[in-house]
């Protein structure tokens, strides 16, 4: 596209999501933002291809960019407030779609109350890339990293783990299940929750959190690692979704589909430590913000994470990686 | 590359980049600033094949990625703090390279007084992009817009035009100068120099500012737009650097070539209107800051830009474009 195209396409699709006057209505080079206190500062960009297939409908791509930087913000007991956008957007592609992108993100900008600040616009030779900087307002005085984790320490996880893999296997291979089940699996492919509604709740009480977008396990060990600890992991009490459950059933060898789920990206669950004796307060807290939560282990002596037999895969099973 | 390779990737390579507590060493999943105040926050990425070549040196793309950033800050009279890198590495460049590539953020943050915050690493199927967020303070109470300019105000360009788009030209197709001068075309195109020396003095004087990168008379037609006036520029008053002005002389048709010039990518100067009575403050503190500063027109009553007999494109002449 032409700098006038990109001119034209801001300000017709763009600027009405600049809600903020911070945004200068995407007429300027650069937001300026007032505030006091800390902000959460995340980027994270997705990749066709990569992060999400060339034919998926392209406002859940949209949604999809925004939502994995807020699932970062979420797990830092933070509010998603503000984003940047760097689009890279390819020469075939029709610049027709670029509409249904941006209402892709004026959906999720109502749902979970941010706003475009600023963003850069521009023709690719390659692949459609999305990033998005997203900053947030940290909901409780501290906000947890992932070294916090202390020894006896109790180990959650929100929602189900393994609809990402299986959404993408849905997408990719097919999975023998009913068209309503997989139709979920994909959704929540294309379209991850966010677990901002648990935000609060991670801020008061979370020693250590972090998002599982890179697989169960080996994001565990990531916090095992930054906090000197060993996660240990009851494989059983790993929640998994109906569907989840329903592919799981019907594979052959438990523990290597287990390992599947595990292992797999795009969950944009929350993984957080706390300490026992927060219990009551962390399950009351999951049940008024509606949000589904386990306990799935312990923090222990050591280092590393100890699922049982299923073991921790190197890497996450992502298209083309 | 894998997870496990970008692991030891941001450790080996970013990590030593992130010299304030606020980035959390990398090794978290956001960055938490603590500060009061204004923060002025740009994003541009910049996209092999559009914006750098392909054989271009790899740490000078790293350098000129930062430093497109460094320029909106600049323009917007602020000064670089902090900034966030969205890389997209190609599967089929060499992994190794990224050593040079933090090698040149690391030469730039310590020139121009940032550092990394936090970032991203994927591997792309396509072109190598580079994406940067950049946070930055401002040097004056308020941030000059694109909207503030009033007629009578002067028009003020820094340092040359058309150097950009000359290094461009002597990459992609020879130019009948020097060695000499045309490496230092190609130096501007590669690594143009932010003109944060600056950033104090629009602050301080500029009723209107931004950045040069689309071309100096398109990026004038944004001011007049955003600020309801004419910009009326003198063609002859437009500073050229030796080099420019030497191939500017060895051109048949003098009126076009300034045209190219004129209408050229990446100068990376900033354009500001500032009254006149503020003219003799506005030189010293360009000859106090080291950067040549021309006069080069008047804002007047209107619309648009008249730069006489130099046509304004409708777009930036930038590769693949």
């Amino acid at each position: 596209m032409t700098d006038g195209d990109e001119f034209a396409l801001i300000a017709r699709h763009f600027a009405p999501l600049a809600r903020d006057p911070a945004a200068r209505n995407l007429l300027d080079d650069a937001a300026v933002l007032n505030h006091s206190g800390a902000t959460v500062v995340t980027t994270d960009a997705i990749v066709e291809g990569v992060h999400f297939l060339p034919d998926d409908p392209i406002d859940t791509i949209a949604q999809k960019a925004l939502r994995v930087n807020m699932s970062d913000i979420a797990a830092k007991g933070a509010a998603p407030a503000h984003y940047l956008l760097s689009l890279q957007w390819p020469k075939n592609r029709a610049v027709e779609e670029i509409a249904r992108f941006s209402e892709g993100l004026a959906r999720d900008q109502d749902v979970f109350g941010c706003t475009l600040i600023g963003g850069d616009t521009t023709s690719t030779p390659g692949p459609l890339a999305v990033s998005v900087t997203m900053l947030g307002r940290p909901l409780g005085v501290s906000t947890p990293s992932r070294a916090g984790a202390r020894i006896g320490d109790d180990v959650w996880v929100t929602g189900a783990i393994g609809d990402g893999v299986l959404g993408l296997m849905a997408l990719t291979e097919g999975l023998a299940l009913s068209a309503a089940q997989t139709s979920r699996l994909v959704e929540h492919y294309r379209t991850p929750t966010p677990r901002t509604a648990m935000a609060a709740t991670v801020a008061a009480f979370a020693s250590a959190s972090m998002d599982v977008s890179d697989g169960l396990l080996g994001d565990a060990a990531k916090i095992a690692a930054a906090s000197g600890v060993r996660l240990t992991i009851d494989a059983a009490s790993v929640p998994l979704s109906t569907a989840g459950a329903a592919w799981l059933a019907l594979q052959a060898d438990g523990q290597a589909a287990r390992a599947q789920l595990f292992n797999g990206g795009d969950d944009y669950e929350i993984l957080f430590t706390a300490p026992p004796a927060k219990r009551a307060r962390i399950v009351e807290a999951a049940d008024d913000a509606g949000v589904s939560l386990a306990r799935i282990g312990t923090v222990t002596a050591g280092e590393g994470v100890d699922a049982g037999e299923i073991p921790v895969a190197g890497h996450v099973h992502r298209l083309g990686a």
